[in-house]
């Protein structure tokens, strides 16, 4: 597998969403979040989207310049258009609109986003808030994957994958971040799987008969992701559908009549010092950290770790030794490079 | 099985709280929040807790008669201590501050409730929100079940059932309402599974080594409840024990010099309207209710369900047929009257 650093992934990016019609800035937020995402060791929502936006764009499905737009708001939320454009773009400025809202001295905001093509990695959001040491709390549910997961007790096609995240300050060397799809898995981890050409584990999906399988390819012949632990998976996901599809107008896949082309997602910022001061929040949440990884080890496990301590391991060796790509990806990423008249740049392994 | 009717078992337990110290407004509002569990098919969360509650109002540890008190608030916050009275009462208290809030023009609120008695079930609350055409959203630890919990990963007794909840407004027979613990199961049901001495699923709690059991025995005896769905579960849990108890100032089990007496509670409410008008949006989740109603059924399965479809199902049941209750409890009920000298109603079955 071809390892290429992040610097040089991250301008790689860069060049080609401005060579597809992008402003720079928004090349530059766009290629960071997905490097970023294969810094903490999520590929699914990494560098292997860029020959997909890229492929989107040219269907004229997301518009690279488009610029996200409030439809309504008051002191404490708003309601914005992403325009079809990246939802990385739109997916900041709802993080901005809710800073700019807490930092006049509201306690709690919500913005809701609709309207905007994917947001990349739905725990982004809310992490800006909790760097901002803000508690940040996110749904986003997508039409464009749409209906990817059968409700639990039926086989249809009807739920996005609708993920569901969390992020809190704290006092230790990473902040707490729960960011995971309602479903077993996250939909772009079959997509890696069948980049890879590896079964994915039982009981992530079915047939479109509604048949137990592991091979990825049955996903994509009309297959369906089930939702984490069975019902209370289905509730959840539903639940996102409501507040991050239908709350905000963007729609769900399983209404044909009300979708919009891309994610919605509602964002909640609520400021801590409303109810202790930070530094307190912060401390305990560090000592709780610590109590997880004092707690005995479980046969055969390796222990107990805290909301987003995985993501920050892979950070921290994968920023050192470089992020490696699957033959697939980087075979595709380079060919949407050339398409464009990027330079791609020599890398080790390939 | 005894079989009682919704009323007479609301007026026995109003009459044994009354018994117990408690005012009649409070000894009402608990009773009828527990029979409202047994109502909807929740009998761990019913009035198999009577005669738990009137166990620690005679240790000293439940105040029957105490009120909740504001430390801090905002326009949109704020934090009720609960004085160690009664958790349904806490909990009332929260949702009048967070209506009142919605009522005069917040569009998004949060309350935090401290240092209160068992606050009965999680969905109470956001539900009363929902009622009144908000979104409700709720987070609850627990301190005095403390430690029920083992993280993915460890083996130790560590964290709460922490059960999370979401309540909407819809335009069909029954509000959505998802409420579960964050734990494969609550614990209150492996104390219905004890007292109808029957096994528990597999998967659901392991013995205090770690080893995997069925009997709910093993889990009174220093065993722990797994987390629902692993890892995910775990974070999810961790993010209860962060929102609803280090951010009240409740405290956590795994955290013993933080520890209050009872449950902490993070209450968000948000208003539909700042974002579409009210009836769109239940409109479109009553559609939604109808597409899961509409779905293809699963091999074996009944079909798919909305969250909270489940309980108004039992409600209309349980509502004409009365409910009926373990041998167990009722003897425990009927006991903890006697002591008291209320009189018990003469019933079927017994």
């Amino acid at each position: 597998m071809p390892i290429i650093s992040s610097q040089d992934l991250l301008s790689l990016g860069e060049r080609i969403f401005i060579a597809a019609g992008a402003p720079p800035a928004y090349a530059r937020l766009v290629s960071s979040a997905l490097v970023e995402s294969n810094l903490e060791g999520h590929d699914s929502h990494g560098v292997i989207r860029i020959s997909h936006y890229i492929g989107y764009i040219k269907e004229g499905r997301l518009q690279p310049a488009a610029s996200p737009k409030i439809i309504r708001q008051n002191a404490s939320t708003a309601l914005v258009d992403g325009q079809v454009g990246f939802g990385q773009v739109g997916g900041q400025f709802a993080v901005d609109l809710a800073l700019q809202r807490l930092q006049v001295g509201q306690s709690i905001v919500a913005i809701g986003l609709e309207n905007t093509f994917h947001v990349g990695r739905a725990g982004d959001y809310p992490r800006r808030l909790c760097d901002a040491g803000y508690v940040g709390i996110a749904w986003v549910n997508g039409t464009f994957t749409s209906a990817a997961v059968t409700p639990y007790g039926a086989t249809q096609r009807l739920l996005g994958t609708n993920p569901f995240t969390i992020a809190l300050p704290t006092q230790g060397s990473f902040p707490w971040v729960l960011d995971y799809a309602t479903s077993v898995s996250a939909e772009g981890k079959l997509r890696v799987a069948r980049d890879k050409k590896v079964p994915v584990p039982p009981g992530v999906i079915v047939t479109k008969e509604g048949q137990p399988t592991t091979d990825p390819e049955d996903y994509y012949a009309g297959g369906m992701l089930l939702t984490m632990a069975g019902y209370k998976g289905h509730c959840l996901s539903l639940m996102v559908e409501a507040l991050a599809g239908i709350l905000t107008g963007n729609g769900c896949g399983a209404l044909p009549h009300t979708q919009k082309p891309g994610n919605g997602m509602l964002l909640i910022g609520l400021d801590i010092e409303a109810f202790r001061p930070l530094a307190e929040f912060t401390g305990e949440l560090g000592e709780l950290t610590d109590a997880l990884h004092q707690a005995a080890t479980a046969p055969g496990q390796t222990g107990a770790l805290a909301p987003g301590e995985v993501e920050y391991r892979a950070r921290q060796q994968r920023s050192v030794a470089g992020i490696s790509l699957p033959d697939q990806t980087w075979r595709d990423l380079s060919n949407t490079a050339i398409e464009l008249g990027v330079a791609v740049p020599a890398i080790d392994g390939h």
